[in-house]
Parts: structure tokens; sequence; C-alpha cells
């Protein structure tokens, strides 16, 4: 196929849209791949079009590798199945909903589980016919807050979803090794540098659950990852319970004055200034238990206060506690909430006026660094005082524990691996076991080989191929433009023409015609009142991997061949240029 | 590719779907390859979307090779563009409209015109850029009050659409006649039994129109044509004006006594007892000029009333009036409407009572049969009256001419081609020149040659991705199933395996991967369990249109080869029946 630039639906931008942060948004913008048609939504242009189905073949190629069944369920569908699961609810406003003409509920389908699980209700009925995986490729829809970063968070988006159904647990193993297989394939193949972390299971429910981060620094996601190989998405760190520990030698606990000390800074500095160690040591920041009072709002709109305790030198991580208490949202422990517990001692509230059985009854979840037997400095709840050496399980008690504080770059990984270091990602792919939530939902059985009914168990595999190309992007460019790995490009060979001798646009339009017979798809610059500067900034905003220029160095008899992301430059016989390129593409 | 029936993901049922009316919509349920979601929305199993991707793939080869170039715009759009053309108002409830989070209107989109225009405002702005087409293949939504038919008629349903972008109507013209060929090669391909016949442009504005239909009883569209080559979709059918007649022989007009004569029927039988015609002849309903009332109610909600005389032996076609006064819908001038009309006498109104100039200001259009100059039997304004030998122009004048009148069987075509037959077709396709309707209203204008703006001109080409596949399913069955074209079918052989011996599954799963080999996709019935008269039903039912059976013949060393469409079954010996298959697919 030969692409002319002389009558390409394109144009090239040199400066940067205004509404761009990342350089994936920018540069797909500038390289007439995509173009803004509403917030978060896009139109593929054709050479951004290409690209997106070079992403869609290789999912596809490996999907139907591991035998998975490609079908395709509608992207608006009817509210009864999202309600029969509580997503319908659950989502809140990140659902598309609307009404049809005759006023019944639809929405824009943000995930398939519902229809999947419908699907194999309606077609199969024994464990003979398991297992199976089904998937599609196909637009799905969130009405993002916040959409950014051009396709890498759209509201409107492309995924591969697919889904095992099995009939126990070994089953469902089995299928998710499976595509964890497949999915390191396509991984491998779109020239992600990603990494696999473990992962929250989020609103979709379930439990063993991975994710496929491209390393980015422009990710949304927070990951950390130890020596000893230990990886996980920053929400899914389970920090271990510290053990008990002996509290036998600890002084009775004591209320001290400190007055103007709501921060824990002010806190350590008066403790020490008035009310110093007795072990010679400094008061600090480790030694004090902050208590964070939140409000959870429900799906349903119910808020529900949640007293938080961590250690004073840790904060709480937003994403983390996020994570835990979904599908409510958090948000913030406002003054009428304070008005509502006059318990509360405003910056300095105790662990003694919360809890489900305090005056207050609000819940009180400690972190797991909190042990048993620990003794801390934590609020009176009196304004100005606090108190010392009060411990855990023999001062006071709590309702449980929460992972909601921040991790910290070299705490030591919950296995133990070494000490752990963060960075940040993009979400690629997500595989996990989801288990029996949705069939038991939706009443999914089959028969057994006892002739008994049993539930269904599924897992879950998800693949965003529009945020794929923006990744693609964001690991595969440099200061002038795009450089597009092998398989994905949308052309195989950027063939410029440059100069104004006929001879020269007559051998180039003879070699891209050669190319194309040869099986290449060359992007050939066939335009005629274009300066060779503009032609070679284009070549390298598209980020064709490979570029051929037919110009001067055709009366000596070469061509130049570059290499797009080394640079490299070679003059390659004329004769000899067609095999040479050949050779190139198909590494 | 080989695809096992043992795990495929497919039913097939013996009984057909409540729901369907059709054939081809009972057969594609039955036979497994889509089953419906909502009203109007349908998912497409592993099969169903195979044949699917083949018809989209015939289209795109063929919109490609016209150097028409691909890109995919959101479905979910903003409302402003649609605004500025009208249609956000002029859809009606046809549109599916929501808002987002923040409370802006967005809507699902019907068609593209808005953002096609606006894409090439985007990137064009001169007209060496021209001339352009472009196209997607995409999910489009209607929400239909009576979604039919299965996948015929779906509320969201899948076409490629195309824009033609030229300078002037000489470059729309070759624009178009090149849609045309490839439309042409398409359908072709498809397998369809097809006509093109001129047609209306509906609410999208434009001039010269033609559809591609498929003929089929089923149809919704009824077209004419005639033995020498019109053919025109009813709706389209231009009834020429009659030529001016003399009237100076005509008596003057003359009020009669009809009592009781509300109907054309009644009116001919009581004029014929008490009024015969002088001249001999009978009176007949072709002498009489019926008076139709109507309301309009126009897109923004406002009614207005419409008058139309036809003669007496022509109902009004309310398609063809529909398609006349679109955007605005046609309801009853209901007993309220009189009641503010007291002039009009109800069953013996007559043109003195209509027109803008008369007392009721109604506007009156005469069907272009009513010649000037002819006299008819019509109401005279009094209940239980009529006034004969009113002559058009002398006696009686209207507001203009409509086409609503019905077209009957043996009707002269309007070119003088001979006499007009009626038949059913779907539609399929869709082209016409739009002309400047959009770029006008989004302001899409490109430097001439001589550097003036001038507004670009476009045509707008339609190919109904999903209903072709229902629509081949209709023209391709008899009572045991379906039988696909062999460019559209979801395999190349079925191969069938009967029987219990290990040897019959051993050669056939050999045969299987054969021709797999030789680049064929084949559907294999592995199924142990399932009776040689269950396989044999399946095949028929699901219509791939050669099957092979391995059985019983393979002890005498040949495998029975048939055909699917004619049922002619040929014996092949064991050692040449993959050479026999794959030339029997390759043709």
């Amino acid at each position: 196929m030969i692409l002319r630039m002389s009558s390409l639906f394109l144009r090239t931008l040199r400066e940067d849209p205004a509404d761009a942060e990342v350089p994936s948004h920018k540069l797909l913008v500038r390289a007439g791949y995509i173009r803004r048609t509403a917030p978060g939504m896009y139109t593929w242009l054709p050479l951004g079009l290409r690209v997106l189905r070079n992403v869609e073949k290789i999912v596809r190629e490996e999907m139907d590798a591991i035998g998975a069944q490609e079908l395709v369920f509608p992207a608006l569908l009817p509210r009864e199945p999202y309600e029969a699961t509580g997503r319908w609810t659950e989502y809140g406003p990140n659902l598309f909903r609307l009404k049809d003409r005759k006023g019944a509920d639809m929405l824009l389908g943000p995930t398939h589980e519902e229809m999947f699980t419908l699907a194999v209700k309606d077609l199969y009925s024994s464990y003979k016919d398991l297992p199976l995986s089904i998937y599609q490729i196909q637009n799905k829809y969130r009405d993002e807050a916040r959409p950014r970063a051009g396709v890498l968070r759209g509201r409107e988006f492309v995924m591969k979803d697919s889904y095992s159904f099995d009939v126990d647990q070994a089953g469902l193993q089995a299928s998710y090794d499976l595509h964890r297989k497949a999915y390191i394939r396509i991984f491998d193949r779109l020239g992600f540098d990603y990494v696999i972390v473990q992962a929250m299971s989020g609103a979709m429910g379930g439990s063993a659950s991975e994710e496929f981060l491209a390393v980015a620094e422009n990710g949304e996601d927070t990951f950390v990852r130890s020596p000893g190989g230990y990886a996980a998405n920053v929400e899914a760190v389970v920090v271990p319970q510290s053990p008990p520990v002996d509290a036998s030698a600890v002084p009775a606990a004591e209320v001290v004055d400190t007055p103007d000390t709501p921060t824990i800074d002010t806190l350590v500095e008066t403790l020490n200034a008035k009310h110093p160690r007795t072990d010679g040591r400094q008061w600090t920041a480790a030694d004090t238990l902050k208590n964070v009072l939140v409000t959870l709002v429900h799906p349903d709109g119910t808020r529900e206060p949640l007293a938080i305790g961590v250690p004073g030198d840790r904060a709480i991580d937003e994403k983390r506690l996020g994570a835990q208490v979904e599908p409510a949202e958090v948000v913030a422990f406002d003054d009428a909430e304070f008005a509502k517990n006059p318990a509360l001692a405003r910056g300095y509230i105790g662990p003694g006026a919360l809890g489900k059985d305090s005056e207050s009854g609000i819940r009180y979840l400690l972190d797991p660094r909190v042990a048993e037997g620990s003794a801390w400095v934590t609020g009176a709840n009196k304004t100005g005082f606090h108190v010392i050496n009060l411990v855990h399980g023999r001062d006071f008690t709590a309702d449980g524990t929460i992972q909601a504080a921040e991790v910290h770059d070299g705490d030591e990984a919950p296995d133990g691996s070494g000490p752990l270091q963060s960075a940040r990602g993009i979400e690629m792919g997500h595989i996990f076991q989801l288990g029996q939530k949705y069939a038991e939902a939706l009443d999914l059985k089959v028969l057994d080989q006892n002739g008994k009914l049993v539930t269904v168990t599924m897992g879950s595999y998800g693949v965003g191929v529009t945020r794929a190309v923006a990744a693609i992007a964001e690991g595969n460019h440099d200061e002038l433009g795009l450089i597009w790995p092998r398989e994905i490009t949308p052309a195989d060979v950027h063939l410029v023409a440059t100069g104004k001798e006929t001879e020269v646009f007559a051998k180039a339009a003879e070699l891209a015609t050669e190319l194309e017979s040869r099986g290449l798809t060359v992007l050939y610059d066939d335009r005629e009142k274009v300066s060779p500067g503009v032609k070679f900034k284009d070549a390298e905003l598209l980020g064709i991997p490979t570029i051929a220029v037919v110009g001067k160095g055709l009366a000596d008899g070469t061509i130049e061949v570059k290499d797009r992301r080394s640079g490299d430059r070679t003059d390659v016989a004329v004769t000899e240029v067609v095999d040479k390129l050949v050779e190139v593409v198909r590494g």
C-alpha cells in the first residue's frame, strides 16, 4: 500500500496544542494521528487509525492463540443487568446514563461483565461446555471527572475485555495463567517497558489481581518494587501487621499540656521542650499517633464518618484509602460533621473519643504498624492537651485495621525482599480472578459431573487499546517526534522525494511501487512544492521507523536510508535499496 | 484456522425465536450468529462476527480502491455541531440524547455529516487539498420507534459512511460516479440481488440521490421499475405535471345536491343516479377531486394544517407525503382542528374553502395530474352538496403541487419508459449529492484558484453493514437454513465427522489441519456424542457453502462433499479431497 502525503488526510502542526500536557498527547495531535472532538473524545485520523488497528491486531492474535473467542456486545445497554449486580448505582457519575424514547433506562457500557455472564448463561448449561474464554474489542464509555492526556484517559475508548468461565478454582487458575502468558506476549510485541504488579481488584470485585503497567513518568498510577522482585500498585501494597510488643515496662498513660499544637510538628517541638522523654531520646513524629477523620459517601448517598489512626510520620494516601473503601467516595470531614460530634476536640482527637463503642460511635481503624502493646503520644480529646504512654490494647482499642497510610521509598517490601522504590506507570492491562460475584448475582450455574448445579467461576482480563497507542508514544519519542516500534508503525517506510527534479519524483514513485509490490506499506512524501526541510521535519514528527530520502544522492546512484530511532544514516545504491529496505523492515 | 464445534461459543436452536418475523432474523438467531440483548440491540456471537467482518472487509477494500481514506469519529458527540445544522432538533425522538456529568448535552451519532465537515474545515484550506473522500465504519445509533427484523433495523448498528469534498459540481459529480462504481462492486461481491433506484435525499438535504436496494419480499421500502429501465424508490417518483387542457367547452360550474355522500364511492353512485353526465359516459372516481386534510407537526412542535387535492381514484401515500414534508411529521387532522375551521364541511370540502387566500388560510396543494383547464366534481363546502364542472384555473386555484398520491402498478413511468411495476426492497446503500447544506451551516470554505473563498460541495455515501448481513441472509437461505455466499461465509468448509470410530475422528482432524495449512478456514464438527442427524441439521442451518462428511464412506476411501446451495453430493477419494475442497473454495 502507498499512502501519498500529497493527498493524505493529514496536517502536521509545528506548535503543541494548548490543552496538551504530556508528550504522547502533544505528538499524536501534532503529527496528525488524533484530533480532539470534545473533552475526552478523539477522532482517529487515517495514520492514527492504522496504528490503532495494528495494536488491535496484536491483541486479537494473542487472544485467538490461547483459544479465546471473539464476539461483540452492544455498547448501549439496558439497565436491568447492571441493576442486578448493583453497578448501575455503584458506578456513580462515571456512568453515562440515558433514557430511550419509551423512557427505558439505558447506559453506555463501562465494562461488560454482566453481558458476558448473561451470554454464557444463555448458551451454556454443563461443565462439559467449560472452560470458555470469550472476548471483544470495543468502544467503552466512562464519564471521567478529569479526562486527560489525550487518549491516555478518554471518555470513549477502545478496550479488549475477556472473561474466562470455569467450574472451579483450579480451572480459573489455569485460564488466568493462559491469559497472563498471552498478555506478556502482547506487551512484549507492543514495545513497552512494562512491569507486572500486584493490584487491587477495584469496583469489580474478586481476588487475585495483577496489572501490566507501562513504566512512564507521566503515568497516573504509582507502583513500588523491591530489589528482590516484589512489585505492586501502591494501592495494593499490604503492610503486614506489626507483631505485639511487651508493654509491661510502659508507665501509665499521662495527660500532658501541649498548648497550640494542632499539628504533629508543633506537638513534637512542644513535647521535647516541655515534656522530654525519660530515656534520653527525643520525641519524633514516629512516636505520635495521628487520628484522621474523613467522611465516606456511599453510592446510595448516605454519609459515614471514619477515623484512621496512623503513625504521625506518615500521611494518609488518598488513592490507597480510596481503593479500600470503594465504591464509597472519600470527602473531607467538614465543620458540619464536627458540629454533630462535640466530643471531638479538633486537633487533639484521641482514641478514647473514637470507635463504635465510644460516644461518637465513629468507626476507628488503625494502620497495621500500630502494634498491640506499642505506646503512643496522641490527642487527649481536650483542646491543648495530649496523652503520652497510651498503649494499644492496654489503654485503647480500635475497630480494625486499614491499608491507607503512605508507602515511603525505603519501606521494607511486604515479602521481605528489600527496600521499596516507587515509580509511575500507565495501567495497560489488568488480569484478575473475579470469582463468583457476577455468576452469583446473575445466577450463572452449570451442572457438574455429578449432575449438581454449581456456580461458575470467572476471570476478567482487560487491555486498554486506545490507551496503548498513547502509552507506546509516551515511551517511544524524542524531542523531534514519534518513533514507532516496528509492529505498530502506520507505514513500514517513509519515502521522501526532495528537490524539484522530475527524475527524483519519477525514481521515488518507482521505488514506492516496488516496495508496495514486496508487501510493504509506504508513506510516500510526493509533495511537489514543499521544501526538503519541512519534509524532513514531518518525517521526524510522524515517526515511521525507516526513512528513505530520494534526492541529491540520486545523481551518484544512492538513496539515503535513515533509522529514525538511532539517527544512523547510510547511503545505499539505488539498485539495492529495495532489498535493503525489505530486509530492514522484516528484521 | 480451525473452529471446533466442541468448543465454539454457539448453540443452535430448533425453534424460531418468538419475536422473529422474517427469515433472516429467525435463521441468524437459530444458527447462533446473533442474540438479542435489548429491543433493537444485538450481540454478535463468534460466527456472526466473522460474517460481519467479512462484509466490512469488502466495503473497506472497495472504498480504499477509490482512494477514500478511513478514519473514525467518536460515536458519542457534543450537541453544538448538531445544533448548528438544526439536526439536534430535526432528528426528533430518533436521536439518543444524554447529558454528561457536567450537564453538557451529548448525543449518540445517527450519522456524522457534522463531524466530517468540521474535520475537513479543521485540516484543509485550499482547493489544492481537494478532492477528498473520507470514510468510517462505525456504530451508529437511532432510537427507532419500531426496531424490527433483528439486525435489519436495529437501534445500534454498523454503517460505512463516506463523504466527498470538492470545490465545484463537476468535482462532486466525479466523486459521486467513483462511489457509484465502488458500490456496484461492493453489492456484486456481497451476493445481493439488488437494484439501483432514484431516491429522495431525506432529512439530510441535497439533490441527486440513488439507493441500492436488495430486492426482498420482507423489505420495508417499496420501489417501482419499468421495462425501459426506470427505477425509483416510491417516495422519489416524480409524476410529471399534466399539460393544460382546453376548458372552453366545459359548462359553468354547478352545485348539485348529493346527500349522504361523504365517500368517493357513494358520491359516484349518487351522481350517476341523480345527475348523469350529458356525454353518455358514467361518472367515475377519476372524475372527482378528493381534498384530504392532514396536520404537519414541525420539529419545533408547531402544527400546520395542509390540504391535498388528488383525483378520487387515488389515495394519499403516507410515505410519499412524509418524504415531501420532512422533517415535519404528518398526523391526522382531528376534531379539534375541524372545530377551529368552521368553514370546512366535513366530507364535502371543496377548493373554495382552501388555500392561503381563503377564509381557512389552509395551504392547498394539488396532485400534478390535476391539469390546468381540467374539470372536476368536488365538494361544494356545504354538507350534502358537490359541485360539477369545476375547472382548475378557471374556477379555482391552489398554492402549488405535491407528490403525495399513490403510485399504481401500470402507471406510466415518468420518463415514458413503460408501465411501472412495484416491488419491495431493503435499503442497503445510499449515495447522494449533498451539496453545500453542511458546508454552509458549518462554514467550510477553501480558497479557490483565484484566491477567493468558496463553499465546499459535498457528497454523502452510506452502506448499512450490519443490515447487509441480514439482507444477505434474507436472500440466501432455504427452509433448512442459511446459505452464505463464498465471500461472506464465516468458514470455507464445514467438516463433519460422524459415527463413533476413532479412525473417523483421526482422519477428520488430519483433514482439518491440512485444509488449514492450505489457508482455508474450517468449521470442524468434532463433537463426540452428537448424532449424525443433529450434525447434518446444524450444518444445513449454519449455511457454510461446502460441507464435507467424514463417515461411513471412509471404509471405501471416500469423503462426501456436498454443495449447500444446490444440494449436490459427490464422493471424493480421501487422497484427493483436500485439493478438491481448495478448488471448490477458490472457485
